[in-house]
């Protein structure tokens, strides 16, 4: 096992009707602002929710955090929390509403430009911030990361900054997601578990067994959830699921890896394609790249999640590989670049972007653009 | 799923060399007691790398807290805290200093005397503590909790307070542990964990798997670390295995039990017998006594963790009761009252106990006298 230091101070206050602890959460002296994505909590009753248990607080509201938030949006929040004199925000919506709200957070207390933030990569002043969580996928609810786009240059880059001083879960507030996010936001908690799972064998008993827990809780409840997407203890299991999946709790002195995420990040800056759809459409190439370094923990995640024990170790990886593919195909996702008319160009874009970068990925620090391009092409 | 609340800031230093740490994460301006057990710190080397990394840190030491720490011990350390203006502790030790130094941290700040505290049950008053732990077991480096006993009137009660700041875990600190304390400490942890399980079924899906990867490692080192307990990676998984067996983490939103501890801590605080020791007699008894109603997770249980599917129902209740017995006696632990030279006198007396106290314990709030006198007799 690595050396490691882990510290997670996030309040997870998770269930049925837990919004209405929000005036209990947040300081009554507080100026705070809300901040949101589109209005979907207004169709579903969260923003009333919120309002309501706001009652006594003195709030503003900030709108329009897009999917894959941008720069050039948080500014403006930024600008206005100045102005406003805020000293707490609360992010309700998904990861990208609350992964906005990070960099918020941060620049509230930087006199520069939000984007020199992103790119120290590391940030750890900032007001204090809570969220409300209406889309499990990210995990941003409990960890200090975000990723950030800025779209005159179509760029996207990852951010670390504070915790959240307390995250809101209530599985109902899911009940009313379009299929297609809960879909990408099963896959996006999945890829997150693998990402730090499928990596060298023997690191850590416990993180294994935690991972592969996960895992094998997404793959049970996929099926049930695509009949139900009302049931409650389905829903739980799948918030808990994506919180659990990057809050660091299956991550302590382990490796990790990330390659199906930087390149998945190429693909949504540079087509806009929903974060966890791309990863759908990457992992299996990954998987196949870097399947002899990968082997042992491709054949132990085969066994234990796929329950797959027979044939030669070559069948068994493939078999492996095949079984996650299809199982993002069973969620309606597409997993080749072809459908979604993506070619030579591309590739070469995000091979160029690596080599520019001068940047290795993954656990070996041995995918360049090369890697990256055989990577691509594998999941024409 | 139930509702609730999760909670944990320690920060966790966890891996070989680590102690060197201490200085950074005790702010320099603060004036620290250090708390110790008996002198085993000082024949292992751990005492010496405290030092170390401590110099230029002004400090006092406190020697001397008890296995099952004693409120007359504490109040000791307490009454020197205070006249040496302490106002940040070190526990250096195993559960018993850490429990112990929980105690001291809340009576550092309360007029009256520290049973009090222990009879409030909860209060989160305290000056900052840090650990370094040298004995995996009772999970207290990342709890809230500590279990204090009270010498004059043989009574042991459990007491909830602050969580550590930090707390270092450096495997290579455990390799001169006397195996008998391994045993414990292992059996400790398994039944920590069989406390947040063995429950009502389906509750979460994450949390069944979790706990059963903590119970799955500990069956597969046990045997490893009898024959080698010098081996880093058993050792270190074994040190996860206790802190994430009872940091909250296999807790969330699941109901739990504590019988089987409720009952051990009255044959510690009757006869002086280890705290693990006395679990692995009552666990067995309790699992046959409260067979029907924890029948279904028994179940499960035998399947995901000991691999049983053969048989009937009761026959596999049945067997996956004895697995756990053996498992425990293959630690060269007594599971037998009798081997302890314990009978109806001790019985006795613990039922009136139980009936004293008015209380009912267990998931199904359904252990009173009568219910604590069956489950001893069933472990005779």
């Amino acid at each position: 096992m690595e050396n490691f230091e882990f510290y997670n101070p996030t309040r997870l206050v998770f269930g049925k009707g837990m919004i209405a602890k929000l005036g209990e959460l947040i300081p009554a002296d507080r100026r705070v602002m809300i901040t949101f994505g589109g209005g979907s909590v207004k169709r579903n009753g969260i923003y009333d929710q919120v309002k309501a248990a706001m009652t006594g607080h003195d709030f503003i509201e900030f709108w329009g955090i897009e999917p894959n938030p941008a720069v050039e949006t948080l500014r403006k929040a930024i600008d206005l929390g100045k102005a406003e004199k805020i000293d707490f925000l609360l992010a309700v919506g998904g990861g990208s509403v609350i992964d906005g709200t990070k960099l918020i957070a941060a620049g509230m207390l930087y006199d520069g430009d939000a984007w020199d933030l992103v790119l120290k990569r590391d940030y750890s002043d900032g007001i204090p911030f809570g969220t409300v969580l209406t889309l499990p996928a990210t995990g941003s609810e409990m960890n200090n990361g975000a990723v950030i786009s800025r779209q005159e240059s179509q760029e996207k880059y990852d951010f670390y900054t504070n915790y959240p001083v307390f995250s809101i879960l209530d599985p109902e507030a899911t009940f009313s997601l379009p299929p297609k996010q809960v879909s990408c936001g099963l896959t996006d908690t999945f890829i997150h578990v693998l990402e730090q799972y499928l990596t060298t064998c023997g690191q850590s008993r416990i993180m294994d067994r935690w991972a592969e827990g996960i895992l094998q809780t997404i793959i049970e409840i996929t099926p049930k959830i695509k009949k139900d997407q009302c049931d409650y203890d389905l829903m739980a299991d799948f918030m808990m699921a994506a919180t659990m999946g990057l809050n660091g709790f299956v991550a302590m002195g382990v490796t990790q890896d990330w390659v199906t995420h930087m390149i998945g990040h190429e693909l949504t800056a540079l087509h806009g394609i929903t974060h966890g759809a791309t990863l759908a459409i990457v992992c299996p190439g990954t998987m196949k790249v870097l399947r002899e370094q990968k082997g042992d923990k491709i054949l132990q995640y085969g066994e234990r999640v796929w329950g797959i024990t027979e044939g030669s170790r070559d069948e068994r990886i493939d078999a492996a590989i095949d079984r996650t593919e299809q199982f993002f195909r069973s969620l309606g996702l597409n997993t080749r670049l072809g459908e979604e008319q993506i070619g030579e160009e591309t590739i070469a874009e995000i091979e160029r972007r690596f080599n520019a970068r001068h940047a290795t990925y993954g656990e070996a620090h041995n995918v360049n653009g090369a890697v990256a391009r055989r990577i691509l092409e594998a999941c024409r």
